[in-house]
């Protein structure tokens, strides 16, 4: 048997970098190990080219969120190449820096400054120092995923467990400092009196972070409850909103809900691909800064802040959250209907724009999954349980996959009756998704 | 008194930003408040143009290490405005992250496996992570700059005085958890019993991470004593080659002393202005990294290993560290020749490719260092106290820089003279320099 240029390129990479690859969510054995195409050569719109040239249709992360308005969208790629002809970086500063700081605070009225960094996790560590300087108080209650930095990862032993299990499986405090343990505590999404609880005992809060959603809606007033909460005990709240940022609203999702962080976080999207992230905030709190040490060299290139100025200006054009929220609707409403007919009982959650599914069946839920990975990959499409929408998902692109999915469906029912899906999985079950 | 386009800009910028933009060596308060040019529109070779179309000689950061090829070198941007438009990010992974690890594992021979980032603080955290695990001790010996991260910023409070005295005037503790300090302890360089009484006292150290080289070479065989005394006391070795790397040799400028560290980080210049960062060590060590949780989905786009490979695969050829040592050699010894000629001593450090001096008076050194850079930039050059030579300057733009800094060193012996200096100051004096 002759392996691909994918497998042979993956076999490498298993020997020179750990795990692989950069990014737990892109690792080819989350979909199909082995099989997955792995690696890109070309991808345009919500179309990816593979190293063996093979054109797929991408229905899942569109780059795990950063590309809202699709791949190599060319208005974008156009001013990043203006920017690589000009030159990306000098010993000046980018001026683009300034007009994104000025365009991102004009979305969040609240707000009064803005810091850059290239990573969702930079920008998250960002937020925790100044708001740890600011208050005087090191511990911090979240609520969601915030990255792989230390603060993060911290933790008690106790909690960790209970993280690992309702929320993140790969959370791990190894390799964090002990003494660092129990500085972070994890409080229950739609659970107020979790938060209410954790804060009553513990008085060295500083800061309450989260995702403002993730897989259900808030539920009741929770958020405006959080909100409430956070200013009876004087605490920073801080909105995480790398994941969910422009997929409700021009900016934060916290805008449908008539609350103001006192920071929050944009990344992922921002850039439509380009990295770029951004801590946004009150301006008592930023200015802390001039006590710290936050600096970095690659922060001053101009690649990032020109893209996102662009990204920022189609998307509010376009309000592209509306259409990808328009599609994701659509995306859900077809699962549904799936879920029905074929009597295979789903349960589907999510924002339109970043919907996921996963099968009642608990017992069978990876080896479900699985199926129809590896069935909707054979007819060309990168498609899991995850989906995240783009502009470039239009109807035609829609119906393809919807009928394909008819017929992944329709096979794992068949398959489900006559109890054959060991022998109708041709490749071995994908690992545990990243985030439960 | 009209504002010029850059000083309306920086205006803005300190409204918005919190110290006005994202790295404290690129502040122009570090140079010269209010009249240094901020920002760039265009940067070619090792010119600079800024926002009102004043062309300047930058002699001076060329990015802060990112350019040894020069600025918007035409072999590499071909590279990136093929990234571009072929898109530079989707669901799948990078190959190019592949054959640059491959290709970095080449030059460093001793080691196995390499992890990317987009940073030098985050490789430098990856490095302390995964070695935390490693050795199961948390405690690092450090001597030198390792970026903006709480691991690096938690000295003990008098550690931390006499680190801010000796090296880093902006190292804080501030906003790091308490329990966390005294995790990190600094040792001087040059002296390998400062080293060795940390470790026999600090029995949980972990982790020795250093620069190799910083203003000073090593004295009799220090870096070779650190090696033994990493092997005798079980601790592992990371250089931090962020700064040296590719300056001196292909790769790290460890290999100039016949050592090899268990990790070496790799920035700055590796992408040639492109973010990219990366972590390279030992198998046994690396493979940890499936222990704990690292992961971003910004290290998964391929401009920066795409430029990367292309930044290599000129290196080599050119043999660009023999170039760019050829030319601060020259520097040295033209800035040595002004001083002896106009009686003004100076102390002159570093390696040749990152070299930089002072004014041996030392209430005086920050005024005189402001007369030199208004001087030069009067005529166009961007020119401080510390030089990062490229391929780019060629001997008639050294020629050009050497005359005018005849003109400036005449003009400051003058004051000196007269006692004018203060009166022939434009502007305010510079701030305090980032690292001394």
């Amino acid at each position: 048997m002759t392996l691909s240029k994918s497998e042979k390129m993956w076999s490498r990479a298993i020997r020179v970098i750990p795990g692989g690859n950069s990014m737990v969510s892109k690792n080819p054995n989350m979909f199909v190990p082995n099989k997955w195409p792995t690696y890109f050569t070309k991808a345009k719109g919500c179309y990816v080219w593979d190293l063996d040239k093979r054109k797929y249709t991408d229905i899942s992360l569109m780059g795990v969120g950063t590309n809202i308005l699709g791949y190599s969208n060319s208005k974008i790629d156009k001013k990043v190449l203006q920017i690589v002809k000009a030159g990306n970086i000098s010993s000046l500063n980018s001026y683009e820096d300034v007009l994104l700081a000025e365009k991102i605070l004009s979305f969040n009225a609240w707000a009064d400054k803005v810091l850059f960094a290239r990573t969702g996790a930079e920008a998250n560590s960002i937020s925790i120092r100044l708001s740890r300087i600011y208050t005087g108080k090191e511990k911090i209650a979240f609520c969601g995923y915030h990255g792989w930095h230390d603060w993060f990862l911290s933790a008690s032993k106790k909690n960790e467990k209970v993280i690992r299990k309702n929320m993140l499986p790969y959370y791990s405090s190894k390799g964090i400092p002990r003494k660092l343990l129990n500085s972070v505590i994890n409080f229950e999404y739609n659970n107020i009196s979790s938060l209410e609880k954790i804060l009553l005992k513990n008085k060295d809060i500083g800061a309450i972070k989260m995702e403002v959603i993730r897989n259900t809606a808030p539920k009741g007033n929770f958020l405006q409850n959080v909100r409430k909460l956070a200013n009876k005990f004087n605490k920073i709240l801080i909105f995480d909103e790398c994941s969910t940022g422009f997929r409700e609203t021009f900016g934060g999702i916290y805008k449908k809900y008539g609350i103001e962080p006192d920071m929050v976080i944009y990344g992922k999207a921002l850039g439509n691909g380009y990295p770029i992230s951004c801590v946004v905030g009150k301006k008592e709190i930023m200015d802390t800064k001039r006590k710290t040490f936050i600096s970095s060299t690659f922060w001053t290139e101009r690649i990032g802040p020109a893209a996102a100025l662009e990204t920022l200006k189609i998307m509010e054009r376009e309000k592209s959250w509306k259409i990808i929220s328009k599609i994701g609707k659509k995306v859900k409403k077809n699962w549904q209907k799936l879920s029905l007919k074929y009597k295979i009982p789903l349960t589907i959650q999510g924002i339109p724009a970043l919907t996921n599914f996963y099968f009642n069946d608990e017992k069978n839920n990876l080896k479900y999954r699985s199926f129809i990975i590896q069935y909707l990959l054979k007819k060309k499409y990168l498609a899991s349980n995850t989906f995240y929408s783009s502009i470039a998902h239009t109807d035609e692109i829609l119906d393809g996959y919807f009928s394909i999915l008819d017929e992944a469906f329709y096979e794992l029912s068949q398959s489900i009756k006559k109890q054959d899906l060991d022998q109708k999985l041709n490749y071995p079950i994908s690992d545990n998704t990243f985030r439960k």
